[in-house]
């Protein structure tokens, strides 16, 4: 049929499956395995279910400015967005509109040459070295924007702030976007928000989806100077006036409050995290430092893919790219202490039981 | 700074405004004046929490069975977006794609020509008649595409199905899509729907912000064939996998298996519209005979814009729109009776005290 001709035609990205059942060990989705905060129950108690006939505020106006607060920074240096996939998606199309291509490292979030591709944005990929570091040079020539996540994924490496900052620094003609998804679980100073102030073409995106335990809400936002948000608003108010709904506000303003909780939950999954590393050590795994919620982990006596696939007969369902350079890994969300024993032992009688 | 030269510059749709304060009557964005339906209030107060952790279902699963069903078509027939505004934009993104221009009326939901903007897709508008009706021939030239509301906004005025299907049968070449926000409130026989099986170029798209009472929520869906639905899923998938979140999905649903609420409070706004258009006339405006939950008037008196001013002042908010044709119109809308006659009273007074 001939409507088809109009058609723009793109290969998606696929997101990790979400299985149902309650009996399945989900380390596949980096996904926060705690209830999101205390305050987060109670404002959803109290949430007028009559407001819900009203449209909500469309410049998301109490969660901005509870972020502003929180970051130190204006409301005005602040858009929130349907996720970090929305806000990112977003930034593509606002500063990434030059005929000169996009650089962002070949091993990262898989959804970036996606959204190159749907927009039509021109983009080269920067092979990350051997042990999946960034070589911050590469980024210094000629290109239409940049976007780097720190710490990255799937690696879970992160890079330093010099590195990062190296990079802003000497591209002053392009936006560079760091992708902060994980910068919660990377300890204090990794964050490259302390250099907005300085940069005017940084921008920081984050989300609520991992740290927060609100990926079921979708809220992302990004922080930068004043006139990249306007930018960015003027085009998101171009798609859609009203994206982040009523709950959205509401629960994520309140997520922002409960800080302690926040804390608390970040330290145990990290205290997890360096745990299963230990027991992934010791079962023969190797992997570089992460510094996210997952570990990103190859065996040199077991493919991964047979891994991956073992373990979902045994209701554990972990991340497995079928990319370049990385067909040979697990992505594993760092779970609760319970989980990372599951996993462990599961893994521990897949090795004895296949021998090698 | 020299990175602008990269952004995308675009002038944004302006949202009528969400005033605060719980004493305005508020007309002005087409809002349901009763709450939603009793099945949303009962599934909100039994939400979990906890599941706030976890990403919702990429493909909207429950949400959009429940709309299938409802509608009596496949499950893959449907596409659920965060509100008609994100769905008729990846459809403009997904089926516009062309270099020939895509055809709306002059008057017309104003986002229309916002979005071709932003996605850089040409576009011509179709002058409709003196009364504000189309001109049905207009649309069957070579084009890239069509978008019609029906009822239209800001007119609220119903085109014969047989003048929708005379476009569609005409353009196999092109997507045609019905925007229907406001077709609950146009009685029998005035949906599209039933000709999504007969033309596969035709795409249906709904919303809950009306009729259904949940604006605060954000959502909208797209009926058409599988093909189509398709296309625009794998669009969506490549922006952002999850859009709409955990309680848009669960509250969602529960509205649309509450058929006799929704249909009770639809009747109720249908009933005050048509008293309301009985006191507008009387008062001495004109307007053409709305099929939809607003009015379009104008007086020969008296100015739109400052009849506009004034009610603002006295905490009434209704729409006006300094655009070419309507410049001297307002749009009302239909609110409880209760304040219908709010509205019917401050403007009796305005112009007894204006004089003429």
């Amino acid at each position: 049929m001939s409507w088809e001709a109009n058609v723009r035609k793109v290969v998606p990205y696929t997101p990790g499956e979400q299985p149902g059942g309650k009996h399945i060990v989900k380390l596949n989705t980096n996904e926060c395995p705690y209830p999101p905060a205390p305050a987060v129950e109670k404002m959803l108690k109290e949430e007028s279910y009559e407001d819900l006939r009203l449209y909500p505020a469309p410049d998301a106006g109490n969660l901005v400015e509870a972020l502003a607060s929180y970051h130190g920074v204006k409301k005005e240096q602040v858009f929130a967005g349907v996720g970090s996939d929305d806000v990112i998606s977003m930034a593509f199309l606002t500063f990434f509109n030059s005929s000169k291509p996009v650089f962002f490292p070949d091993v990262t979030y898989s959804f970036y040459p996606v959204w190159a591709d749907v927009y039509k944005i021109p983009y080269e990929t920067k092979m990350l070295d051997k042990d999946f570091r960034l070589v911050k040079e590469d980024y210094v020539t000629e290109n239409g924007g940049i976007i780097i996540p720190n710490p990255n994924a799937p690696t879970g490496l992160l890079e330093p702030l010099e590195n990062i900052e190296y990079i802003v620094k000497n591209n002053p003609e392009s936006i560079v976007i760091i992708d902060e998804a994980y910068v919660d679980f990377a300890g204090e100073g990794a964050s490259a928000l302390p250099l907005i102030s300085r940069y005017d073409n940084l921008l920081v995106i984050r989300t609520f989806s991992k740290s927060r335990a609100l990926a079921g809400l979708r809220i992302g936002y990004a922080v930068g100077n004043e006139r990249l948000i306007k930018f960015l608003n003027d085009v998101k108010y171009s798609i859609n006036s009203y994206t982040l709904g009523r709950p959205s506000l509401l629960l994520g303003e309140a997520s922002i409050k409960d800080d302690d909780y926040f804390k608390q939950t970040r330290d145990k999954i990290i205290s997890t995290r360096e745990r299963l590393k230990k027991d992934l050590s010791a079962l023969g795994f190797t992997f570089g430092d992460s510094k996210s919620n997952f570990i990103f982990a190859t065996h040199e006596k077991y493919r991964a893919k047979e891994i991956f696939e073992h373990l979902k007969i045994e209701g554990i369902y972990v991340r497995y790219f079928n990319s370049p350079r990385i067909d040979d890994h697990l992505r594993i969300t760092v779970g609760t202490d319970e989980e990372a024993d599951i996993l462990v032992k599961a893994l521990d009688k897949y090795m004895k039981e296949a021998g090698v």
